[in-house]
C-alpha cells in the first residue's frame, strides 16, 4: 500500500475539494491509502465513503494569504500542513499532497521533511501543458530567486528521473530556458549552465529552448532559475487567461456567434480547454526533499486534486527520491 | 513634413510588404514623406504610386539570419539598413522603420545613430496587446541581457514620454515586472529598481506587476531587464501560438464544429484574433538613441508595416527624443 498524506485544509475550497478528490483517487487506485489532516468535523461533512481513508484531526489551518512562511511553520507545528509534513518525516506516510500556499509548502518541505543532502536546492516543478498533450516539467518555477549553474544541473537530473517515472518518457530530453537557441546566449549563469548540462552524462541535453517554443519543443524538461521560471509560468498563465476571456467576450458580443457556439462548437471548445488545462496533468512537485510532495493549485477542483494525488502515487511507486539519492551516492563512491 | 526612412529590404517579405506598407502610410498621412533604401529595380516592381516616396538605391541587404551584428554593421556601410541609419544620423530623415533582424537593427542604432548621452542603455520596447485594446509598452525586451536598477529607471522615464505621445495616455503608469506584487519581491536588482522607481518624481509608479496580470493591469508600461523581458515576450508569443493552433485543430477535428465556425463564428474569431494581434498597434521601438527607430516584425504584412510607419511618425511628431533629452538637461542644470 502507498500511503499518501493529504493536507485536507489547504486550498481555496478546502476541505470540500480535497475530500472529494481523495475519495475519487481511492476509487481509481486500489493500492493507495490516504490520511487526511484537518478539521474532522468539517471533513466528515464531505467524506461519504471512508474506505482506505483515515483522519488525523487538527484545528489549525495555514492562511492562504500567509506572508511569513518561515514564521508560520516554526511557530505552529499543529497546522494541517505541518502535521502532514511531520507524518512524512516520521515515515507514517510516503508522500504529501497540499493545495496550500506555495511558499509555505516549500518552507515546510525544507524545515520539516528536509532536503536530500546531495541536492543543494529545493525547487518547484509544475507540469506545463504541451502541444502534444504529454506535458513538460518546468523547474525551478519559483522556490529560488537565484540559482547557480550547478544547481540548475542538479535539478535537470532530478527532473529526468521524475519525467521517466511520472510522464513515462524513456529518455527525457532537457532544455535550458534561454533567450536564443545558440550556445553562448543568455546571462553568465545560462552560459555556465549550458556548459555543465552539455557535459552531464546522466541527462539527455537538448540545448537552449526559447519560451516561444515551450509548447512545441521535443524537450520534456525545461530548466532555469526560479525567477525566470516563475516569469515564464505566469506569462503563460496570463496569456491563456487573456485569450480565453477575449474569446468568450467576442462570442458573447455577437448573437450569431453565440448561437453557432451553442449549437456546433461547445464540444470542440471543451476539448480545446481540456488540452490547455494543466490540472489534467497534475500539480507542481517540490523537488529535492526526502519525500515526494505535490503542491496542487490553490483553486483546484476535485479532478485536479485527484490528479495531484495520482502524481504523488507515481512518485512513490517510481521510487524517485530513492533513485536520485542512490545515483548521487554511487557516483560519490566511484 | 515628417521624413521617414524605410529599410525597404529588411524583413521576410521585403521589398513587397515594405513598399505596399509605405504606399498605405502615404495615403493615410498627408504630413509624411518616405525614403525607401534598397534595390531600386525590385522596389519599383511594387511601387505603383510614388507620391511623396523617393528611393535611395543600394544592392546590399542584411541577411535575416545574420549572427554577427557588430561585424555586419562595421564592415558594410552600404546595406539598406546601414544607409537608412546613416541618413537619420545626417538629419536627412527624422525616423527609421526596419523589419530587419532585431539585433542588427539595435547594433546599427547604437553604432550609427548613437545613444542619447543621458541614457546609459538602449532598449527594445515592443507594444504588447492588452485586454482593453490600448496596448502596453514592454521594455527592455532583449537589447541588454542584464541591466542595473538605474538603467531600468531611465527606461521607465523614456517609456513614459513614449506612452504619452504614442499611446495617448495622459499620466502613464509604470509597473515593474516581478514574481510577486509586494515590495521586496524578486532579485536584488528588482528590489533596488523598486526603490528607485518609487522615488522617481518624473514617473507614475504602480508597483510590481506579475506577468499573469500583464494583459489586465492598469499599468501602461512594464519595465524589466532585457533577459526577463525577452522571456516574458516569448512566453506570451508561444502561448498565443499554441492556443491558436490547438483551437484550429479542435475545430477542424469535428465536422460539426467546422460548420458552426464557418457559418456563425468566423467574424467573431477574426475580431478576436485582431485584438490579440500586436501588429494592430505597431512595432518595437528602439529607445535611447538620437532618432526614433521602429523595428517592425520580420513577418509583418503591409498593414503591420504601415502601423510601424505610423508609430515612427507619432514619435517624431510627439518630439519624444527631444523631450527626453531636454528633461535630463534641465535636471542637470537645476
Amino acid at each position: 500500500m502507498i500511503k499518501i498524506g493529504v493536507d485536507a485544509m489547504g486550498g481555496d475550497f478546502a476541505p470540500k475539494i480535497t475530500v472529494l478528490g481523495a475519495m475519487d483517487a481511492i476509487k481509481k487506485y486500489s493500492d493507495i491509502e490516504i490520511t487526511l489532516f484537518g478539521d474532522e468535523k468539517r471533513i466528515k461533512e464531505y467524506l461519504i465513503d471512508s474506505t482506505r481513508i483515515n483522519i488525523v484531526h487538527t484545528d489549525r489551518v495555514v492562511d492562504m494569504g500567509e506572508h511569513n512562511p518561515i514564521g508560520e511553520i516554526r511557530t505552529h507545528k499543529d497546522s494541517s500542513l505541518a502535521m502532514a509534513m511531520q507524518a512524512a518525516r516520521d515515515g507514517v506516510v510516503d508522500a504529501i499532497v497540499s493545495a496550500g500556499p506555495t511558499q509555505v509548502v516549500v518552507v515546510a518541505a525544507h524545515l520539516i521533511v528536509k532536503r536530500i543532502p546531495e541536492m543543494k536546492k529545493v525547487a518547484i516543478a509544475p507540469i506545463i501543458p504541451s502541444f502534444d498533450g504529454r506535458g513538460k516539467i518546468l523547474l525551478d518555477s519559483g522556490a529560488n530567486v537565484e540559482l547557480k549553474a550547478e544547481h540548475i544541473n542538479d535539478l535537470a537530473f532530478y527532473a529526468t528521473v521524475v519525467a521517466k517515472e511520472v510522464l513515462g518518457v524513456s529518455n527525457p530530453k532537457v532544455g535550458l530556458v534561454n533567450i536564443g537557441t545558440e550556445e553562448g546566449k543568455g546571462r553568465e549563469v545560462d552560459q555556465e549552465a549550458y556548459e555543465i548540462l552539455k557535459n552531464n552524462k546522466k541527462i539527455n541535453f537538448g540545448g537552449n529552448v526559447e519560451p516561444k517554443e515551450a509548447f512545441f519543443t521535443d524537450c520534456d524538461i525545461l530548466v532555469t532559475d526560479g525567477f525566470t521560471g516563475n516569469i515564464m509560468m505566469k506569462s503563460i498563465e496570463g496569456t491563456a487567461k487573456a485569450f480565453k476571456d477575449m474569446l468568450k467576450q467576442e462570442i458573447k458580443a455577437s448573437k450569431k456567434a453565440s448561437i453557432g457556439y451553442a449549437l456546433f462548437m461547445k464540444k470542440a471548445m471543451k476539448k480545446f480547454a481540456k488540452r490547455f488545462d494543466a490540472s489534467e496533468i497534475g500539480g507542481a512537485m517540490i523537488c529535492g526533499v526526502n519525500v515526494p510532495i505535490v503542491k496542487a493549485h490553490g483553486s483546484s477542483d476535485p479532478f485536479a486534486f485527484m490528479n495531484a494525488i495520482r502524481q504523488a502515487r507515481q512518485l512513490v511507486e517510481g521510487r524517485v527520491v530513492e533513485k536520485v539519492i542512490s545515483t548521487y551516492r554511487s557516483e560519490k563512491s566511484e
